[in-house]
């Protein structure tokens, strides 16, 4: 039944005979960046490290053990391709400003047609579709004409119309290393020794330089028309959320995730309907990538401490925990900005010093910045906001507060 | 600055000097099974492949390069213990029924404290905490009378008080191979080689049958108290979701997965007022465990192929772009009801028999199955749900349509 050799070479990528089309990342074109090949057909094939779908992976060699999905298969791409040509700007030919994503990502059909015709698996790791969105909270604006009806994007049924982009991670690694200012080779070893051995490539392939980690990736939603997103006169409004299973989807009322949300579609939808666009960008980076697990354990340190669960101690628990207040990187979260071509945000939907620090650094300029109105907050999560603001997060609210005052539930008062 | 040796040794588990704790899975209590120890204190005391927190250990591994999380930082577990205690129960003690998970997982500084004093570096790998959430959705229906206000789970105020438990997945190699009826041999090659080499030890280190890979883990929402799920006298509504983030978080048409978390939400709160529990377990599984680039990719085929997006290939398109249909395997899914304690659910919020019959072979009995009311299909998803019912899903409502004449948007009507 199985295809694989007894022999199990521990590198899938041996020295000899290695046909693989060279990456040369940030060419002048598509045709000299050449395709990233990070699937199994033909591993002599392979010029990337990882695999495609993030930690989905996982998942489709599950598949491919149990029998249920061909190591042969081909991906069938026909009426796959994305619904809005985002064209190539400057940046994509920049080794430097895109390091954590393709560019040609979502064009694999239009720029290595004549490679896919020859049977190579280039796949792609962004695409792009159109769906119709129904929030509760945005109907109720909707109903209650803060947000008019448009007819274009919103519908007098409460729906929006939205573009969505999802893409996976792809790491140009010599570009990832000078983001975090450290060198290649430290970060290679870290990737692999720190994860328990992921990717012997890392180590035994230093030639190969593109990685697809096994991440969660980024999903963007566009509202209005993409097109403009490059005019630095047409409205932008933007907020990039990472993911808050708790809140984004559950509501729950300890932090302002899901409301930051809201508020970030509501500005960018009426920024579209400004003549201009809206983008929200989800980022897969639960708790502050730390995962729900250590989130869950810094919540019951949080209630559970003498004091109870005040904003004077809101970032010392993480840190006793997890070792570091926040993983999220905030480095490589413009790329997508800049593959759009943005290059000014008209208002930007977040109270993050990181994330306006890492726009700046992208040589993104913003206009205004705009925080959650205070009548959003729900009640116990006023000690991430208080704690937030002393903090130096940018807040429209400047108060001064005795911050072991601001207290939420402790344990016991659910 | 950096402790790494220049020299990298490839398997973080050399086999000389190994003084690893044995792991015996299944074994009668706690101290005979033994702590699994997937952390890099030192790499000698290891006794699982991969490492902690999902996916997120790539975050992590990126800090530790960055210089943000040092090497040697060791949690701070005061506070964090669980704030309901799920007591062991025979499945704990089966080598066979729970396979996915660590049983022990949420229990370290109770069943670890002494190996824990002694510096050994045992991470959580469940935790358990509580939380007050309010959805939209939910309050309309407590307005509404829908769900009564009984002052425990459901306030006055509208919010909904739940236990949640965050679960890091954890595998037990020959109990998923066994689960998947396929050799262990088979499992651990096709792991290493279809992701392009993810941990080395599958392959060199045969006798380390623990992994934890790089993969989201489940959040299960308990409503009332979790210590009566394992007396099948006291009612108990049970909805198992696999994540859909462009449906659980922003609300598109094209599917049920929300309007169904929510109905299950519902059934499980009347079920815990009703002097028994609910529980709503949350798999982090995006797009049938695919990932959203291919869900887009599909959802653009399904909308663009002639004849337009009918519930007569629903299936098909899926299969075309990813070589198969699905794979989230419901085989594992019953572990966290198998952890509980679980023997029957009163009530089963789903349509999938695949979960049914994941059930059933785990020993768990079900008394009725509900599907959600026609009135919660958004328009666009009834291509899916017509779909799933010809499929033979479960369904109260059993109708006999032509298949090609349930048709959703094409792409062009947004």
């Amino acid at each position: 039944m199985w295809d694989l050799h007894d022999h199990v070479v521990l590198t899938s990528h041996p020295r000899i005979a290695n046909k693989a089309p060279a990456i040369h990342w940030g060419a002048a074109s598509a045709h000299e960046r050449g395709p990233i090949i990070a699937t199994f057909a033909d591993t002599k094939m392979r010029n990337a490290i990882g695999a495609h779908s993030g930690s989905y992976t996982v998942y489709r060699a599950l598949a491919e053990a149990a029998g249920s999905l061909k190591h042969n298969h081909r991906p069938d791409l026909t009426n796959t391709s994305p619904v809005v040509d985002i064209a190539p700007n400057p940046a994509w030919h920049d080794p430097t400003r895109i390091v954590s994503m393709d560019p040609y990502g979502a064009r694999i059909q239009q720029d290595f047609a004549h490679l896919l015709e020859k049977d190579i698996d280039i796949r792609p790791t962004i695409a792009i579709t159109r769906a119709s969105i129904q929030m509760p909270e945005l109907m109720d604006a909707i109903r209650k004409g803060i947000i008019p009806v448009d007819g274009t994007v919103v519908k007098s049924t409460g729906d929006v119309v939205v573009t969505k982009v999802a893409m996976e991670p792809v790491w140009y690694l010599p570009g990832i290393a000078a983001r975090l200012g450290i060198d290649e080779g430290d970060l290679r070893r870290n990737l692999f020794q720190r994860t328990g051995g992921m990717y012997p490539e890392l180590i035994t392939r230093p030639d190969l330089k593109v990685m697809l980690p096994p991440i969660g990736g980024a999903t963007a939603y566009i509202f209005g028309d993409p097109q403009g997103f490059s005019d630095p006169k047409k409205p932008l409004a933007v907020r990039m959320h990472d993911e808050c299973n708790g809140s984004d989807v559950f509501g729950s009322d300890i932090c302002t995730c899901r409301p930051y949300l809201l508020y970030g579609i509501e500005r960018a939808i009426l920024s579209a309907q400004k003549g201009g666009a809206g983008l929200v960008v989800y980022y897969r980076k639960e708790g502050r990538s730390l995962g729900e697990v250590t989130k869950f354990l810094v919540y019951n340190a949080r209630k559970r401490q003498p004091g109870g669960d005040t904003a004077a101690t809101y970032f010392t628990r993480t840190e006793c925990v997890a070792g570091v207040q926040d993983v999220r990187f905030q480095e490589f979260m413009p790329d997508i900005f800049t593959w759009f071509g943005i290059q000014h945000i008209h208002e930007l939907v977040s109270m993050s010093d990181m994330k306006h620090g890492a726009l700046i650094k992208a040589g993104i300029t913003v206009g205004k910045r705009t925080t959650i109105p205070a009548d959003r907050i729900p009640h116990d999560a006023s000690v991430e906001m208080e704690a937030k603001k002393a903090a130096g997060y940018f807040s429209d609210d400047k108060t001064d507060l005795d911050l072991t005052h601001v207290k939420g539930r402790s344990i016991h008062e659910y």
